[in-house]
């Protein structure tokens, strides 16, 4: 990573809405008002055609790249893709990425205050859908005066977005790039998420969700939700060469229940750090509305579901050592979309990483998405946006440190998934 | 399932050793006196050299066959496979089954009094091994007579021990059957120990392993450890056939916490009965023997480790859908075992069941066992045992209820892994 391609310091941003006219969900509850943290990077061109927006995975947040600030070491989570000259060019197009509602980073959750009560919602907050995050992503676009955007894209809980913006508003999008995902969460994703939030439930600290301002915060039930999910994010392959059998700090086996196998550190690491920079109840919500997602369920079949969105181009990807969402669903997706006539490309990448891959086959990722998207700019003939005369991003010197590329992979993955 | 090839009642049996002499254990640290559970099925032939030992996996017991009363509706958890004319048939073979020490079905546990401080063990129980648990197979198939066994056999865990016996101890085993099993626990199979360990660990009401006698028990961590356990036992194919998205006792989304999805319910069901069966220090010990178990550690290849172990026979045996022991694990072993000249019979069992089929997968397996257990009798010149006047097991008429083949395969599943 160097950092002359970076789009240097970012500003967190916020919209607020359904102040008077409440926010009205797929349950039939409503939200009021509704605050969408979001991002942007590059400008938006003269027409407003070159808008992309990014959605981001259930652990995820609005900052996806560039820096919070000169001292701040650890860039937004896509940082690789998104940038002068990478996969998503800030130099051509105007990139968006917005906080899903429900979770813990700026975007109302249930942390936040209910003004029914004048106290955190806790469990009164109300169950949202990915169909709820994209009608709020909707609101945002608007807002910032984007009638269509050029394209939507995203990996796993973000690739479901994605394909909810295809499904449901195909008039507002001119091409998708879902990624790693499915078009219907399966019984094993359920499953996970089910464990996920009994571990929570499990932890008394969690008291029904009413932990905002008490001593305790359910960390240990959160960080086994989060370690169960590392170890989804991996494949087998990936965690023999990442870890093997191999002890940590040790010559032979202590014969005791201390941390021993490096696997398990890596486990209890990002699991304990995860809870420093995540709500439980947000991992609640936000997990619920995953297993809710299931693009075919109301038609009955996908190319019915897809019938009225062949217009849009697609770029499908998917990974063959992903095992959480294996390949042979985004080929699901891609037979419903060529049945419909759709613009299809597909990539099923050969990866040793898993899930994870997506965050990690960088230079693949790049290839395929800044093809896709420069042959996209051409047929739509998105101008440039006009060139500023203070380019600060560009110019920036960041405090940064150096890191290895080891250590580079650990921070990805963490800010992922 | 008929009751016409049952073993019919079983009796409970125990053997206690090393009261004087202390059983020292691979760590270093001793352990006495020990009892080990166990049952048998059918009768030993003259020459004692028709036993087979079943060795069971991480959930199992001693009651591998047959009722304990006539009142008992649910049979050992491989009834399909021991009985008369089954794939271990008890007219020509005596068949022992064991529970391994830290277990809580009957032998030495974390449960029992410590004799030097006259209270249960709890974490004062030292850690023990597939090693130590096959040693005290040993003492015990010296107990009663038998010098060598005829097979041992047993999938998962069970298969562990059935390749620590051939490894370790070949001059007391003619052959061996290790069904989905490994040489070495991978590193995905630690995450998932660990997770399920971090799971009790993090339940307040675990104490540090000292809950014996407590109003509270660990329930809660513990039933997520199995429920995540459970996930890992199913294939995403057999998920979406025996689950699919389909919701329990609902028409739609109810939008809250509740179990809605039937994977839901199924896993907080076998999570929770679970916790009915199960001691929660027993599933931290039992799984550190697992995660301990890696065959080619000390020699540096399996290769070596079997070298010594090529006069065995072996029937290895995996299923395609299995991605918690891959077939991958078993091919290794095979190319280990061929490359010293053993007699192997191997088979990658097409099947959608996951880790699960072993217990599944009857047809097949009674096929395969029982084929290979009848050329083993006819080249080691293995005479039936005497008939008796009086056979109880084939003549008794119990009390079961009939059963819906779904029910059934629940109670197999419930009673495995």
């Amino acid at each position: 990573m160097t950092h002359e391609n970076s789009v240097g310091i970012v500003e967190a941003q916020s919209f607020t809405f359904a102040e008077d006219d409440p926010f009205c969900l797929e349950s039939g509850a409503t939200l009021s008002p509704v605050t969408i943290a979001y991002e942007t990077y590059g400008r938006l061109n003269a027409d407003r055609s070159n808008a992309i927006l990014i959605a981001h995975a259930l652990s995820g947040s609005a900052h996806a790249a560039g820096y919070h600030s000169e001292q701040d070491t650890k860039p937004g989570w896509w940082d690789d893709c998104i940038g002068p000259g990478k996969a998503f060019d800030t130099n051509r197009f105007f990139v968006i990425c917005s906080n899903v509602i429900g979770s813990c980073y700026g975007s109302t959750s249930p942390a936040d205050i209910n003004p029914a009560v004048g106290k955190p919602y806790g469990l009164l907050f109300p169950v949202v859908t990915v169909g709820d995050w994209v009608r709020a992503q909707i609101k945002l676009i608007e807002h910032l005066g984007i009638e269509k955007l050029l394209c939507v894209a995203g990996g796993s809980m973000g690739g479901m977005q994605v394909l909810e913006w295809a499904a449901h508003h195909p008039d507002r999008v001119h091409a998708t790039i879902p990624i790693a995902t499915t078009a219907a969460h399966s019984p094993m994703l359920i499953a996970f998420s089910e464990v996920g939030r009994q571990a929570i439930y499990a932890d008394s600290a969690w008291n029904q969700g009413n932990y905002y301002g008490a001593d305790r915060k359910p960390d240990a039930g959160l960080a086994v939700a989060r370690m169960v999910g590392h170890i989804t994010y991996l494949s087998e392959e990936s965690m023999h060469e990442k870890f093997g059998r191999r002890l940590r700090d040790l010559e032979r086996y202590g014969y005791e229940f201390q941390t021993e196998f490096e696997i398990e550190s890596y486990l209890k690491y990002n699991g304990n750090s995860f809870t420093r920079r995540f709500d439980a109840n947000s991992y609640l919500y936000v997990t619920k509305a995953m297993d809710y997602f299931d693009l075919s369920a109301p038609t009955g079949s996908l190319a019915a579901t897809f019938v009225n969105s062949a217009h849009i181009k697609y770029l499908v990807v998917s990974f063959t050592s992903d095992w959480l969402y294996p390949s042979y669903h985004s080929k699901k997706l891609v037979s419903a979309l060529t049945a419909v006539g759709a613009d299809v490309t597909y990539l099923d990448v050969k990866s040793a990483w898993g899930h994870d891959a997506f965050l990690l086959e960088v230079e693949t990722m790049t290839d395929l998405i800044s093809s896709f998207l420069e042959r996209l700019a051409r047929e739509e003939n998105v101008a440039r946006p006009e060139p500023t005369s203070d380019n600060l991003a560009t110019k920036i010197t960041l405090a940064t440190l150096p890191r290895s590329s080891e250590e580079e992979r650990r921070l990805k993955i963490e800010a992922l998934a």
